[in-house]
């Protein structure tokens, strides 16, 4: 801008001053500035969050995209409806009604990415200093979004069955009516590897239709479980007016494709319509008709199968080397699917100070601290079992294991490391590693 | 929610109050509530703005995305950069070097769409109540976008040579230091179809510079040409710092992978790349990588030659059509390239209130109220001529022009009809009629 060049020493954006207020909760996450050291080839990276997209039927895939185009390609490759094909609405439904959703195709929206549903969820209900109550920890990715909307996160504290309802209630009191939704991952937790048991999924609704709060129910691991069917889901117990479900299929079929959605009561549905023309106009068509084509001829249920036999062999793997090789007082949380182990170091350690070395030895994770808005979470980690093989997954919990155990030593000779302290932060994602 | 139950002869939204102020500010466009009618097949619709997909070589196109997806499907179908694609970036600068700017790869921003630039640059910059300058009429998707984050638009005057200058400086005297940026379509305007002279180009910057307001340049047509080389770009003229500039393939390639991208001042990228993983983690890798194998292997600027020759031929249809047929008192703008055709009847008809009877006789437009945020335009029309074939156009303006001549006898008949009046909202797009 012509009068306000920066001054050396005073800032290096000649635009602050110029930004909207949201902008300044804008900040890079704890995942994103690790994805250049954990991506380097020699590091054993348990730190992103990529679906193993190598185990899928490539050759099919190609020849279904190829024929689409050549055949369909005039249709595929225009301009689509903001709501989403019809089509693949009603497939949609068909998705959710495995966990026992029974919902009219005109209540989906497509979305780009379960991310963008909810930052649309986000944009029509929530002025700045409004309340989220979020699980403790929660998903980077929400964390950022409702920062980037100014609204304020309430966290509710989980144990091995998910979501304490009594935490839930006293925050609900705590935040007296400025509560806007419950943002909650039922399934398989990211990052914190637990489900919401199935007693608990009718308390935690009752208590939120009692208090008028919504519950926004986020759902991309649920068809991932490693032991029988899938849990039925909270939009599954509601009447239409009470929750908003989110969708995805990038842990089902492939994220590179960006298709996600949201159920949602009908008001609220055509809000959401409106908010994303105005956000991307319409969701890519070409992507709508391959998911389409994909569900419609190939057996995509049988490669859900196959995705989740991987994701088992490899929580297998994690957790058997982590109780072979991690220091006692370390402890961690027992996934049945999905792609996360929740890790609690040795009290007087810091899973963030202790990054840096953990690097040096070639092992890479998510410190804690990034899944919650209110710098708790400093001994915990996030280890992710999805994408490396089992041995590369054993090698990198043996070298965790080192370091940890230096961690311990350095403990016992200095005391703890609560002086060598980092910032904590409100963040946006880093999409490679979500 | 519990506690608010929709009563008969009240509301039917049961979540009205809940919302977040900004979605008071959502509504349908024009453009949407025509798309229903619009899209009937005896109707000829000139109400559009979707590109001719069918001239695209499918067969070429097809046979590069399934070999993208068969060799290197594990990385097109996985998460990718908030950034976008480095090597799509770089050949988005090769790209823009057609309209002389000079810019890093590291400065551009690859988005889902230019729309969902404009959200983020809006996002970033617009607090409630700033300013953004716009033409008169304007873009109905970043009204919409605008109106989405509660910003004022301030319209600025334009004739047969674009944006004037001298109301530019009136506008931002008026304003007095509330605008956050100049939004402009320098080429083949969506919806005037007219072009900034090259003169104006470096008035129209030297006055933003002069003032600080930052220029955000539109170019989806620049490229769309009937006449020659394109004109140089305002970012080719300017600093660094003092324009961000928009571009897409949704009209060179195909709007069906929602491909765009913002090249910004260094800082500002920096925040763009936050809210775009906050709205939407990344944009779709496969389409990012499709768009790279189509730029590198395919003829692109021999298919954007094709279809330069298609629309110089559409639009000599209806401006020959326009001459032949229209009543007297009607005029037109004479794009040079572009989709657009902006229309103004004669004194005392409203084309909103013309419209069902448009729509009785087959022929759609999109009412010209939708293009402004004040209620301007209400004699003006957009016509499109960018979709329907050269027979279906001359066809479609015989029968506008008897719906004008039926206007004009009804006016002549019982005096204006100005008491007939509908009302004008600021809008969200419609995706299908972008």
């Amino acid at each position: 801008m012509g009068q306000e060049q920066p001054q050396a020493g005073v800032t290096l954006d000649a635009f602050t001053g110029r930004y909207a207020a949201r902008t300044a909760g804008m900040t890079a996450s704890e995942i994103r500035a690790l994805f250049a050291v954990a991506s380097r080839p020699e590091v054993v990276s348990l730190a992103g969050g990529m679906p193993y997209t190598s185990a899928l039927p490539l050759d099919s895939v190609g020849k279904l995209m190829g024929d689409l185009i050549a055949t369909r390609g005039a249709q595929a490759l225009q301009y689509g409806s903001g709501q989403g094909d019809l089509r693949l609405r009603e497939l949609i439904c068909e998705v959710m009604a495995l966990e026992g959703v029974v919902a009219s195709p005109d209540d989906v929206v497509v979305t780009v990415g379960s991310q963008q549903a909810l930052d649309l969820v986000t944009r029509i209900f929530c002025d700045p200093d409004d309340v989220v109550l979020a699980e403790a920890p929660s998903y980077v990715g929400a964390l950022g979004t409702f920062a980037s909307y100014q609204a304020e996160v309430r966290h509710v504290a989980m144990d091995a069955d998910g979501l304490q309802p009594e935490a839930l209630r006293e925050a609900i009191r705590e935040t007296g009516g400025r509560a806007k939704f419950l943002y909650t991952i039922p399934n398989f937790h990211n990052p914190a590897g637990v489900s919401l048991s199935d007693a608990r999924r009718d308390e935690v609704l009752a208590i939120c239709q009692e208090a008028g709060i919504l519950v926004l129910e986020d759902n991309p691991y649920g068809l991932l479980g490693f032991d029988g069917p899938p849990v039925r889901a909270i939009r599954a117990r509601s009447g239409t007016d009470d929750v908003v479900y989110l969708g995805s299929f990038s842990k089902t079929f492939a994220p590179g494709l960006r298709v996600g959605w949201v159920l949602a009561p009908h008001a609220v549905r055509e809000k959401l319509v409106l908010a994303s023309e105005a956000s991307v106009l319409c969701p890519p068509q070409l992507n709508q008709l391959a998911v389409v084509d994909y569900l419609e001829t190939q057996d995509w249920q049988g490669q859900v199968d196959v995705f989740r036999g991987i994701y088992r062999e490899r929580r297998d793997a994690m957790l058997d080397a982590l109780t072979q090789l991690m220091p006692r007082g370390t402890t961690w949380t027992v996934p049945t699917g999905g792609f996360y182990v929740w890790t609690t170091l040795p009290e007087g350690l810091d899973a963030k100070v202790m990054q840096p070395r953990a690097i040096t030895a070639r092992v890479a994770y998510v410190p804690g601290i990034g899944f919650y808005a209110d710098g708790q979470g400093r001994r915990e980690m996030r280890l992710s079992y999805c994408y490396p093989e089992p041995d590369r997954i054993r090698e990198g919990v043996r070298r965790l294991a080192g370091v940890v155990e230096a961690e311990l030593d350095l403990l016992a000779t200095f005391g703890p490391t609560a002086g060598r302290s980092s910032s904590a932060a409100v963040q946006t994602p880093a999409p490679d590693m979500a």
